[in-house]
Parts: structure tokens; sequence; C-alpha cells
């Protein structure tokens, strides 16, 4: 999508220097646009875990890179494997959540195993990370035709009026490769003319939602406005929402999604107020060996340092600021489970299913 | 309660000088402790729309002092009457939502209506917010002891582990003039030896929760743990909180409740998981004329700044830091509506009841 009119995805290999991946660092956004060089295992491992990149999709991608990084290495043989190893496992502990992050490292290794020749496995690895990547791309592409489909039809029923749609967190294009998952529809419901409106969840502690979704639509030229998270409710109560759309991080067999700290919150209010409550995601992010959400999903803790200082833009740097009792104790967890049953659907790249086990099985039968 | 072991009121008369109101100026916490003295009658305003004293309660025992100090003016007869009735309207508009507001300028004018006597004026003026001030602590304590008795049998079947109470924003003795409504019952646990601890949302925009109710419990000594608003129905769905208790700016006949936004949402969480959610409330916040809260309470809309901004500690002052792209929109509503089919009770300060119209009649037969 566009940031300052011009065309970018969030990673790519660096022109004429294929061992440097680039991707924006999305810590500084939306004060700085910043291009990261990684450069080593290492470099990928911070970026995932400091979260120089995020959301789901994008973790995943950065991971594969990664791991092709991790290839360039000197080392032979057996110890050459055991680096590999190392690296991988490194590279699954930077996020406990995100079923990308797992899938994506598994796949690099699976294509590279028992290929001995190291310059052959740089090169099948890192076509397959960036195939990865295009099949990002073209995944989101297709959530959003189905889901424009759902967002058109709400659209008729409102004439002129803007179609209202709620978003916690970022699951936009700088989430994913390019589009995003659950800002998909609404950019191809911008771009074709549907008149649309985002109502940007904050998404504290960390504020992706005011800082990276607001920017990304900003710079696309999206009418959108920023609230607390604390105020979903209300405007659902008041008609001012005509439907929720977030991404997952992780999404078990029979349709519950472990999102951004407080979805579940948004999905009572939008069940207590019959108000359609969409998952977009691409089936990547589908754990197809775990059913309860609640009890099954590990959930991250974060440092309290997240609650306890605000970062933000002095005038003249991004300062962090203390916001609370030096003393006091803060709690941090990044992600909640909303169980299926408050889920109206999940948008997916292959269409649109009721959150349940038979309904989600119809899309993809293979995984019967 | 207590601020460096010392006893504080919210609101009191300048020692030997009573023309000069005290408070805490609320802004200012958790990073400073500061004494406002309010002079004149538009101090009284600007320190109630300006938030430097906030919470229903206390935003009434401001008000009627607020008139009080309007009553010590040089003007006489018809001029008088004008400008007593011009403060009144002034104050009345500092905050659209809190009834203890309406309800303290009105009991002010009632008692000095017909009153020509300047000084007599004054002195019925005072006596009366005086009784106001001194009538919240006791209705604030016999709140906390009805809660008390709720905490307790909750504390029996815990055996010695502590009791979680989830509390958002502030309704603390910083919202009243001392005990709080919402913290009553658990300052009075604590101080009885029951194990509690507090979640304390943090309650954005404002913050009221990590500034004000981490700083007051904290001064106080109760363990408590500052969230983010998005965590309590995580916290809920894993047995983590064993009962919800908040503050209310305003209730209808029939139990439902404004509070500050996002009460809602953990309302419907806190049902959604079978945990008991009570509204701590001194019947003065009651708006006996209205039913709907949803379609009847005006909803407050603050400065889109307060979203924009946040004012943190950066090391040498207090200080706002934009946190979101400049050139987005954000909206700031101040309260939501909670109805009262999702509160489990009210404690008032003549006992618990259901939020419905005939049990609340049942405490207020008067009110038929």
């Amino acid at each position: 999508m566009k940031i300052h009119e011009q065309h970018y995805q969030t990673i790519w290999v660096k022109h004429n220097d294929p061992g440097i991946i680039q991707t924006i660092d999305q810590r500084l956004l939306p004060f700085h646009f910043e291009i990261l060089d990684l450069k080593k295992p290492h470099d990928f491992e911070v970026a995932i875990a400091d979260m120089a990149v995020r959301g789901a999709p994008l973790i995943g991608v950065t991971a594969a890179y990664g791991m092709y990084s991790a290839t360039l290495t000197n080392k032979t043989g057996t110890e050459r494997e055991k680096y590999l190893l190392e690296v991988a496992e490194s590279l699954k502990k930077t996020r406990p959540t995100a079923m990308d992050l797992f899938y994506a490292i598994e796949l690099i290794q699976d294509a590279i195993v028992g290929i001995k020749d190291p310059e052959q496995q740089s090169n099948i690895a890192l076509d397959v990370a960036n195939e990865m990547a295009e099949a990002s791309v073209e995944g989101c592409k297709k959530i959003g035709k189905y889901g424009l489909d759902i967002i058109r039809k709400i659209s008729q029923s409102k004439k002129d009026k803007a179609v209202n749609v709620l978003t916690h967190c970022n699951a936009g294009w700088l989430a994913c490769i390019d589009y995003g998952t659950a800002t998909a529809p609404i950019y191809m419901a911008y771009d074709e003319g549907i008149p649309v409106h985002v109502w940007v969840d904050e998404t504290r502690p960390r504020n992706q939602g005011s800082r990276l979704t607001a920017y990304e639509l900003g710079e696309h030229g999206v009418p959108h406005t920023v609230i607390s998270d604390n105020t979903g409710g209300h405007l659902m109560q008041h008609g001012m929402v005509d439907i929720v759309i977030t991404g997952t991080d992780r999404t078990t067999r029979n349709g519950d999604v472990a999102n951004k700290i407080g979805t579940y919150l948004k999905a009572l209010a939008a069940n207590d107020n019959k108000i359609p409550f969409y998952v977009a995601l691409p089936s990547s992010s589908i754990d197809w060996s775990i059913f309860d959400g609640i009890n099954e999903i590990p959930i991250e803790t974060r440092s309290p340092k997240e609650v306890k200082y605000m970062a933000g833009w002095n005038g003249l740097e991004i300062e962090d600021v203390l916001i609370m009792p030096y003393k006091s104790k803060a709690l941090n967890y990044g992600f909640d489970v909303t169980p299926g049953r408050l889920i109206t659907g999940l948008i997916t790249e292959r269409g649109v299913c009721k959150a349940n086990e038979k309904d989600i099985l119809k899309l993809f039968p293979e995984k019967k």
C-alpha cells in the first residue's frame, strides 16, 4: 500500500544485496519512517521480539527470511545443521502466540532438509521465503475480495452513508506484506469508491491501533477516527458501528481466535448489540491441532514497562513517559481468546465460514 | 484516607481563612502532591471542568462550595440574585453527566432562597456544603460496610487466598471526600485484615485508574496491579477476578448506570464469565426522573486532545507526548451506560439491591 504516495511492502530483499533483508522499523511509526537492515539471524530475532516487525503474517515471513539468513553461515556439516536448528529454536522463542512463526520456520526447515550444498540450501530458503511473502499478498487480496462482498452488502443497505468499520490492533498491511487481513476489505472498498469510515481502537498498551492502523489508513487516504479501547461498546449501543473486523494470531480448529488483548471485549459488545463481528485470517494462522482456545493457546506475558511507560513524540524525539505510580505493579498480557460462538464469520483466502469446526472443514477439507 | 501516612480528605475549608476552599490538584497525581486554593466561583468552575477535582461526589461538593464562594460577593439585591443564578448555571455547565453536580447546586439554591442578609446567606451555604461533605463521608462508610459483607463472604470461600477485585476508573476516596464508593469496601476489607488484591483498569484516555486509583491504593498500602483496559476479559476467563466493583456518575430509576467509558465492556465480560458485577453509589447519583440510561443520559464528549496526547512524567516534569498521527482524527466520549440487566447489585448507603426499579424502590420507598 502507499506511504508518501509511494508503493511499499513491509519486507523485501535489498536491491543488489541479497544478503540483507530490509523492513520498515514499526517501532518508530507514525513519527519516523525508517528502513531497518537485517543482516544476521540475531537481527531477525531482535526485530521480532522487540516488535520492529509485528503482526502474525509479517512475523512468519520475517522468521522465514531469518532462517534464510542463517543458511548464509560459513559453517558446514553437522556444525551447520546444529546451527540452523539453534537459530530455528531461537526464532521460535521470540513470540509464543503467533502460529505463523512456527509454520514459517518449519516450512523452511522442511524445504532444506537433506540439502547438503550450502549455496543450494540458501537459494531454496530464499525462494521459499519469497514465495511465502508472495503467497501472503495473494492471500490478503483474496481475503480482501471476500470481505469486500460483506462491506458492499452493508453499504447497499446504508444508501450513501459511510459503512462504519471498527477494528482492534493492527491487522493492516503493516502486519502482513501488503493489503493486510482485517484492512484488506476496507482498502478494496475504499479503492472501489464505497464510502467507508474506520473506528480505530487505540489498542493499549502498545497502541498499534493509534500508531500503526491510523498511520496506514491515513497514508492511503481512508477516513478514520481513533478512539480509546473503552469506546467501542458505547458506539455499538448507539448504532455507530456497522461491522467489526479484526485479525487473529492463532485460530483453533473450532474457530476460537487468539488476537490482541481486548478483542474479546469488542466481540461481547458486538454480540450484545447484534453487530456482525468478523475475523480475517490467512489459513496459516489456524492451529489444526487444538480445539479450546481459552485453555490451549499460550498467552504471551510481556514486560510491565509497556503498561507503566508510554512512548510518544515530544516535539523532538520519541520519548517514554511514566504514566502511573512508579512503585505500583503492572501486568501485561498480549492476547486474549474470543470464543467462536461470538464470531459471525471467519474471512479466509478460500471464502467466509462460520467459526466452528464443521464449517471451517468445508473450506479446508484436506484437514479432516 | 492516607497520603504519606497522613490523613486527608479531598476538599476542606482553609484553616483560619473560610473564604478559601482547598483541594488536592488531581491533575498532578501521582507525580506531584499539590494543594489548590479555590478563591472565587470561576476557580471552582475551572477546577471541575479541567478535572483538578473529579468523581461525581467530589464534583457535587466542590460545586456546593462554589455556590458558597459566590455568596461571598459584594453584590446586593436583584443584582446579587442574578449573579448567584449565573454562577449556578456556569457550574452546571462544567460537566454534563454527573447527577451530583445538579443535585448539589440545587440543594444550596433551595437553602438560601428568600434569605436576604448576605452574611446569613453565606453562613447557610457554607453549612450546607459542609454537611454535604460530611454526609458523603458517612454515605461512603455505609456503602463500605455493605460492600465489605460481600467481600467477606467471597473471602470465606477462598480460604487464605486474596479476593481479586477489579475496578474501572477512580471511584476511590479521591473521587469522593473520603473512603470512596467502589473502594470503600476494599479499604474496609484491607483494614479488617481480609486479604484483597485490586486489578486497576488504566482507564484511558485520562488514566484515572493508573494515575489515581493506583496512587490512593498504594498510599494506603492495598496490594494492587495496574492493567490495560483491554485485559479484564482475559483475567475473568481465567478465574483471576472474583468481583467487579465500579462507581457511577448517574443511575436511572431502573438501575442503568452511566459510568466511565468502558464500564459496559467489563460488565459484559463479568456477565459472560458469571462473575458478580456490583456498582457502588450514594443515592444522590440516582436520577429518579429517567428510566432508559442508553437513550436518556447525555454523554459528555471531551477534547480529542485527551486521546491524541498522553500526559506522563519525563523525569523532570509532567509532559504531554503525541501518541498518534497528528493529522488523524480522534473522538472522546467520557462515559457509557451499563444496562441494569448486567449488574448483580447496587451497593447504596441503605443496603444492596438489584438494579431494577422495584428493588431500588424497596430501599428508597419515599421515591415511589
